[in-house]
């Protein structure tokens, strides 16, 4: 997987700060996660081709996570786009693109396909021939749900050189051996699969939670991510305004982190009070040792 | 005045590129013309203090031109903004904003007045104690408004030494003399005031003229203007696609600049298909010397 975060700020922005906004790239798809204000223009200065973007997850309603969608939908449609687009986000949200699109005189190119989410339960929302994607609610001021993409365990290795050992297995039989199966000889005797493979990659799972204030209920979901995102809006000074907003401290994202056993944090969602965000990593890494802050153009591989 | 180009491209972003938005200061005012995705962002990174806008104009319903509004009205209640805001445009751009704000969950801090903009005829829509804002229809696919900013005149300056000749001139009759009137003696004899006063600075006009096809019904609103801004989308080589679409070519926005005499011509709204926008410059520059091309952050100050 390949992850760019194109916005990482809360809603208020400041010189060269862009609101959520995140593509990951996943077996040739790349798949958008939220879509702030300018979403359009940091996927082309990040390099993303919009004609690989096929499905895109909004988390919630507030104008930080989708005041982008508009501007990107209708670029699409100036530059022809004829494939379809998935669109995952709160049932509203199909309402709210009818009426800026008709307001605004677009009529789209190409078929969208909203998919309407509830957030009461975690729920399989995309199953594609490598990878799923999952929905979780979260605990936001509206209902919010965040993601966990998750490949699908890819087949076994071949071995050759074990392979070669054994004439009698022809290429005929690769195809079970991948799928795991022992091999049975014609009479009856078996060689075992571990034998003749190698075992795949460890499936890869990033988890992108935003906005939320703490919630363990969602651990079980991103349990054992590579990857978890979570928001961090706060500082553990200022507590009881991320409870107050529905959102978490550092510290919070952090302690998140550790009961999931994700192997690393990424903390993001700024709120544009802290100057230095040096305040928000070490407030977590006390909790979580493996955390990174989030910033703008961040590319990760894993 | 001085103008800050914010955005001047057409709908499909290069990297680095946003779509049309300006801002422009007059008398302490900062005036902000369309409001393209980006807007907000691209304000703070220019300069422009939210809190000393009370007036945005936008001239059409494309999603190049009015996306970016959603965003910065919405981070102004995050900011308390208390001060009341005035909005110019379309007539459906009220229900616009208000589903906007009702799917996105957006309430204002702050008054918003609405002034719904007919684009039949030209109309003055704003009427300070130093400028006007008068409003010119445009000839595009939908009802579309230039917008024309005009100082008033100012007072004549007081000539000290001239003053200091007359005795009997007291500080109470110094008001009268800006006003432009005659020193009458007790005696009823006369001094002139273009002997005690000295004429005020030209009054500053800026013409805002985007989306439009080339229309020569507003050469007497625009005539004279210090600054004309003007859409040339295309080149003369695409003129059909300028016809087809509702826009003007480099050539015709220079020869509008021609017609109305104005000092200095910058040509936007550049479609992305010119790698280098030179084309249209030189093709403007042939009809009308004084052109410049827009450009990110260019300002200007006349």
């Amino acid at each position: 997987m390949e992850l760019r975060i194109l916005g990482c700020h809360s809603a208020t922005p400041k010189p060269g700060e862009f609101p959520s906004s995140q593509a990951l790239s996943v077996h040739n798809h790349w798949l958008v996660l939220d879509a702030g204000e300018g979403m359009q223009m940091q996927l082309r200065r990040y390099g993303v081709k919009f004609g690989r973007i096929k499905h895109i997850f909004i988390t919630h309603l507030h104008g930080d996570h989708v005041y982008g969608l508009f501007g990107f939908l209708s670029t699409l449609r100036l530059l022809d786009r004829r494939t379809e687009m998935h669109l995952y986000g709160p049932p509203p949200l199909k309402r709210l693109l009818d009426e800026v699109f008709h307001a605004t005189q677009v009529e789209l190119t190409y078929p969208l396909h909203f998919h309407s989410l509830d957030a009461d339960e975690p729920r399989l929302i995309l199953d594609e021939k490598k990878f799923t994607v999952r929905s979780v609610p979260l605990l936001h001021r509206t209902p919010t749900t965040g993601f966990v993409i998750r490949e699908k365990p890819a087949p076994r290795k071949l071995n050759p050189e074990a392979i070669a050992r054994y004439p009698e297995i022809g290429i005929w039989a690769y195809h079970n051996l991948k799928d795991g199966k022992d091999f049975v000889r014609d009479d009856g005797s078996i060689i075992p699969n571990e034998e003749l493979t190698l075992p795949p990659p460890a499936p890869r799972m990033y988890a992108y939670i935003t906005d939320t204030a703490f919630n363990p209920a969602i651990v079980p979901e991103i349990s054992g991510a590579d990857v978890l995102y979570h928001e961090a809006t706060f500082a553990e000074s200022e507590r009881h305004l991320a409870e107050k907003t529905g959102h978490s401290t550092a510290a919070q994202a952090a302690e998140i982190a550790r009961m999931a056993g994700v192997k690393k944090l990424i903390i993001g969602h700024f709120s544009s009070r802290y100057r230095n965000l040096n305040v928000l990593l070490e407030e977590a890494r006390e909790i979580f040792p493996e955390t990174e802050l989030a910033h703008e153009g961040k590319t990760l591989i894993f």
